[in-house]
């Protein structure tokens, strides 16, 4: 039995990274996860937030926010009623958690990399799609700042890209639920992995369900084989930036 | 001598409009005018805001944003700042009088059109692009409700398009400006005119400077000329749709 | 066929104006067009908002507001409410930046002029006769600076005066809308003129409806005529300190 | 020993209030009280607040706000700040409370009065000079309703008046303190009474000072004093209307 | 007739108040009157207010909250409504102030004290409550200050206590209001007095009545009763530091 | 080497959970997990948010919030500050969804239960000791719905609780991490579980770090310990209404 789209259940929606899609920004890319598609960009501000003034270290920040469009139905916007809803904070809470892992802040001197991913079109991934592209955007800025020699190497170790996986009654554990799957999961987890398989953050949430420890892992399963291929739609977006990352700068493309 | 760009004072910049660029929403397209992009989208929603009930009337009301890295500099989101600005308001104001002005309100039953501008990538003239793209996606939008037997004709009695003229030292009137001419330009007009060449919106600003009536004259020629091509880029996109607008849904194109 | 206040269709309502109507502000006045009354009053601030500082000049900004029963239906407080509206962002913008064009910013030194605007009674032309007020508030508490010492001279160049015009079904071209005739004009038309006819700020907008250019040079023709009368309530205002307005100080009453 | 403004200890500034200032509202007073000048109206709306409904009776309510420039510094508005500050709160409940003890609120059907106390100038007692002046607006405002026959008789059973008395270090007990008196007082007191030198509102501070039972009782011996000649300003503004006012509309004037 | 709880007029509810309740505040108390229990902590900070910078003296400041449900009814939280009450702002500018007038503020540097009261279970006088509390919370933060060698002495020259007293129809003047009594009490009162029987604050308020100058001296004269016992449960929680209060130091206990 | 506090690595600190601790909820408790401390209660509405209504079924929601002096450092209210932080919305929402996940929402009618896990002390793990305490005051509450008659049986199928684990660099997988543990923590991962070692809730984070599989696998296990133990705390603290609780209201306890 095929999933609603005819997917397999390991099977990622068509992957597209586009490079330089904005003009102004030090990085940017339009990333599209099958219908879902986000615009990331990556913005260098020569300062850091008041709390880390006088370290001598960088930050990195995102913000998230949708298109009133981008969805089936037209959403409110933010700025209309006046604040962030709790699900804003928490996406962009862990898109810049997660980026931070695989940047070594000490070496961006006091600035800080502001992400933002505005979802011109959504159908479920938002936040995964999101973190996926806006490493792109990341890397592309930082090598700017390479290329203008403000930096001397860059200072990213890993790459990093997220999916979602589900537990769909008919199906069991499926990969890269798209917004139709994701409304009928019974559980929904987002796993943000680096190319050595380290997971840097694990959300999995029974929505009025549970899982138990054999779930767990057959869902992990399947996010390790989404990262591998997301991780390489990635390097062929960086194209030759990949031989600058990695730890000390050495070749781990 | 040529302007900053190369074109002449009665110059357009390139002008593109892509229909249906978001998948959800009734109408949408993403506009270009040179640098500036901006996705318009239209919505349909089945009710009137509570001012306009029980009148059996429709209403048409737009937003306006832009990404925080549309523009050179980052900018803030307005919903981090928790309220919109002046800037904001004036220019979604602006966007809903214009639209109003060429739909018979009366036809479209107790329906709201939103209308929703987002600029991804900004060089000048952004609210009259907005204008001019959001024409379009509600032209686009109102014809999905006839297509769905809801309206039995398109309710739009004219073209509507938009843009701006202005007085630079150098150059003395020019259309269409740009990011860099719009900043130091002595006179700035945002002009919004039907194909009759009627006007229904002018705003003249000095910027430290007046302008006279003379001048008023020669840059209201200039904004005629750049409307009249800008009309024939929405009919170019609207297609065979172009057949029903006009005053009782006779053939205008 | 007389207006529905028995005016000529080229006549300004009566016009008066109070210097020194409260106690505490550098200058004030109270402005009454026909039924429409402002409290204008011109406030000194020894700096200047962050953008402008280090620049050695200064800076004029305005707001407005109306009492809650200025109005014929009681009106919710902004404050109340937690925002400015669209159209009182509006207008505080219009206000400021019409009266910055004829002060010479370079020699009121890092100072900020507060003009604050507050309709106590309103009957339509609210913002134009705050203009009108504001000026002669901005006059006096500037020439205040010129008697203290603070400044050299008056930098004022020109009057600066604004009405509105509009055009109505029954009467077509109309001068200073009051509110009944404004709120049934088919076009409505804000003009702000300096002495020597220049315009500063034209908004002229169609309400469901538009207008052409015979059309638009007859209501500017009005507006001339308004104006022209404005400025000498003004002069007749100022007294003496007439003879220090216009470029390099030289007598322009 | 004269106070600063040559004032005997228990006499009031000078007090003056003209009726119906404002055009629109059902009821509006200028009140001067000494330089302390509010600008009172009373507006009647059709229904009551949700906690009130349903129950035959009306309510009222005050909003309190000052100019920007009532003071001597310019003061940044509530609107703009976008909260209103603890002061005014404290203010709009004090005199819609204080009101609530004069009129029979079940004979004035689902109605609210809104009184509106907004300060154009400022020099003490603002907020006693807007509950003398609030109190006189309400009853025009319900004289009108009785003449329009939508009230059988005027529902206000006492007179009410408020003022401040203090303890200043070289003078003792003094009544009505202005500003500068006000800013040096030990102790400051404000007291709502009405006609029967019954108290609805007594709020004695101590700034960084204390008072004991004599001082006490000699403030209120001070009240008394100003408050009976506060009304007789009262029932002079009101003329005829004084016959209409008192138990079962019985004449106490 | 006895009240409601079987109270005799003047007799205060049982009073308890565990000291250090909260471990990480330099001051905590958990204070009961009756079923009214308010924790209240003071913390000490150590610069002041930007209004009271370089004055060398210090500040003390109040914030009061109730749990949502520490109301028979569930309130919804000031945090989700975006805003602090009217009634909040008032009781917090109450404590403040009573307790800046028994505490030499040019003794404590440049340090402001906060005071947190939040009330986790409500029967009628928290406000009195918090005052009681928060005075011997604030004391203990002070003589911490005092123990770490800070503070030469301890800068407390009274006690302080709060209670509440009233007019109820069927009882005439009573003591200590629980919230059943609030509720029906036609006339209210809270009194802040000193341990000299001084006041501090006093603010009556007739709810839709009035009262006279007997009644008032009657109610004084509970308040008296009452607050000579809330200072000795005071003294009581405060153990030997009683022998530190009192001006210069010297044992008033 | 054993840790900060002197616990094993799989040793919980101290649990006390005191049912009934306010007296207006239909269910609370104090729960304090060592120094962490938290007053849950429970309420019930007659009705549902909006989007549940019509349906016939229950509702569940949470809000969480720390008194400003729960922590070292005082923090600053949410109601002051004007809005609710992330990290609040973040926990509310888990808290909600958690429990959720136990109850038949079918069974309850159309009520909503709302959850205020109020910190007063904070020591790390509050959002935990939320969950696992507030289980406790939702099944009292509902419980309290049984003994009215206005549910038929207790609604609740499953025990459920939440602790933290973590990687800590000298100690490797430890459980119920501490203040001062969480603060160096490498991983840090709240884990919500029911009865039935079944897992509704998983929220592991690299903070500048990242987890292997293995590690996963060791940190589940020690929650599974400890939530074990937290589960015989409730059901001590519930007393014979374990007896009601399990699927079909059988006895699971």
């Amino acid at each position: 039995m095929t999933r609603v789209d005819g997917r397999q259940k390991n099977e990622l929606r068509p992957i597209n990274i586009t490079t330089n899609f904005i003009k102004h920004p030090e990085g940017s890319v339009l990333i599209s996860v099958g219908d879902t598609k986000v615009i990331c960009t990556a913005s260098v501000e020569d300062r850091v937030p008041p709390f880390m003034r006088g370290q001598g270290k960088g930050w990195i920040t995102a913000e998230y926010s949708m298109l009133p469009r981008a969805t089936e139905q037209r959403t409110m916007r933010e700025s209309t009623k006046g604040k962030v809803t709790g699900r804003t904070m928490e996406i962009q809470r862990l898109i810049g958690r997660a980026l931070r892992t695989v940047v070594d802040l000490s070496k961006i001197g006091e600035r800080t990399i502001w992400i933002d991913c505005d979802v011109i079109q959504a159908d479920g991934g938002t936040r995964t799609a999101s973190i996926t592209g806006a490493y792109v955007a990341m890397v592309l800025a930082l090598h700017n700042l390479v290329k203008q020699n403000k930096l001397k190497e860059l200072p990213v170790n890993n790459y990093l890209a997220a999916t979602s996986v589900g537990i769909i009654a008919e199906h069991g554990e499926v990969l890269d639920l798209n917004y139709i799957e994701d409304s009928s999961a019974e559980v929904d987890m987002n796993v943000v992995m680096n190319d050595s398989f380290e997971m840097v953050e694990v959300q999995g949430t029974g929505e009025e369900a549970t899982f138990n420890r054999g779930q767990l892992n057959a869902l992990l399963d399947l996010a390790e084989e989404g990262i591998l291929q997301l991780i390489e739609c990635q390097k062929e977006a960086l194209g030759e930036i990949v031989n600058l990352i990695g730890p000390k700068g050495g070749n781990k493309g």
